[in-house]
């Protein structure tokens, strides 16, 4: 494909899909720093976590090309659309992977469900330097300049400094304009409570839709992102693919089995 | 619902759907340890991480309700069965969630993709000690009778130790008969590569079917599922909730951002 030898080659994803506000308010962010390539979803596929499309064959479509800037649609999961921009789409290795702008948080136990993340961890398995950026507003027209900034600022050091082996940001920015700074964050422990909304369809049949409420297991700790995010710091955690429970495997070596 | 307080309630799910060999197999392994409900796909989601459904309503069927057994299938994908399980079907929260018996092996970095195991990371977020256990043999008509084997004498020893908060157990089961026991285990460093076969829809365009070959970065490495399955060993793999790299948190704060 061409891509030149000096700038660095940044390929950008999402999980809210190739149109979306907040892709494009990346795209624009980091545009500045190298060339980039854009493999996103063809539409909103949140909530898709790590998963892969297995079933169905999958289709690359290319939306625009103009210097330093080429933009394809892809009919997989967000991690689908690294695997074929690797795979099958670059001619190189990216030097950095980033997703988002998520339209909505993914800090604490939602990077596990986050197509956002979903895609950064991928990056990080390829080796990567990865980073996925969200803003906590759902919102389709939300306001992603302050994310923006961040987004572009992380993604500078990112190249820059690299990232430890085995790891990737998640990045949150909380939707204010009185952004206080970074803060570098552990995962907030916690779980979604009272999941579903339960309807009727048509026929009067029970149906179930996703919803809930976030129940935080250490609302005053200081060091976790939902705190930092809630007193208007953009948080940071670093994140592992590794999921070894390290600290577990001499206890588990003493059962009896 | 009514359950009895006397026996240990245990929920199986899977990623293969209600109707395949392996979730038939984890049944008839666990019946004897308690009450057993099953919620689990209604067809195959494979690769399906911890995705969620969040554009389409989830419905739920009762399929079977015998003494110490009901099952049930749902639209959803199987992070989907567990929130609804625990949310909408159970009236209490059951002692042990044991998800597969699956169809192939989700060792080494497959526990990111894996919807088995994406049931059994959810199980954990809530708190309730979760198995996810695979064979490593995809036939629909696979021998699970060593793998019924292990997933029973482990489900039995985590009814009665329990596991550390925020740790569940990812267990592969070699596709062989001369197993030479249990070792507990670290996630094998790897990734897949070549991941698409590239071939042409009846229109002449582009497909691309998600294939691979793993690449092993510490094949050596004795302590590894990897190693273990490949020397004819269970492996067994506690696997953390909490994704944050605690080890590079300070690395991290000294960047100038």
């Amino acid at each position: 494909m061409g891509y030149s030898d000096k700038k660095p080659l940044i390929l950008v994803t999402n999980d809210d899909g190739v149109q979306s506000k907040g892709i494009k308010s990346l795209i624009e962010a980091v545009r500045p720093l190298g060339e980039v390539v854009v493999v996103a979803p063809d539409s909103a596929r949140s909530g898709m976590s790590s998963a892969l499309t297995v079933y169905v064959p999958l289709r690359i479509s290319l939306l625009k090309k103009e210097e330093d800037l080429t933009v394809y649609a892809c009919n997989g999961t967000p991690v689908d659309c690294v695997k074929l921009a690797i795979n099958e789409i670059l001619d190189r290795k990216p030097d950095l992977i980033v997703s988002g702008i998520n339209h909505g948080s993914n800090a604490a136990i939602c990077v596990v469900y986050s197509g956002t993340m979903g895609a950064t961890l991928e990056g990080c398995i390829w080796g990567i330097p990865s980073i996925g950026v969200s803003l906590t507003d759902h919102d389709k027209d939300a306001d992603f300049s302050e994310a923006q900034k961040y987004a572009r600022m992380l993604a500078e050091k990112t190249l820059t400094e690299g990232l430890p082996e085995g790891v990737c940001l998640n990045v949150n920015v909380p939707d204010r304009t009185d952004i206080k700074g970074i803060k570098i964050c552990t995962q907030t422990q916690g779980r979604w409570t009272a999941e579903f909304m339960k309807s009727q369809d048509a026929l009067g049949k029970d149906v179930y839709w996703l919803t809930g409420v976030f129940e935080n297991h250490n609302p005053d700790d200081e060091n976790t992102d939902e705190w930092a995010l809630a007193n208007g710091y953009v948080s940071v955690v670093p994140c592992k693919i590794d999921l070894t429970a390290h600290q577990v495997l001499e206890q588990l070596k003493h059962w009896e089995i």
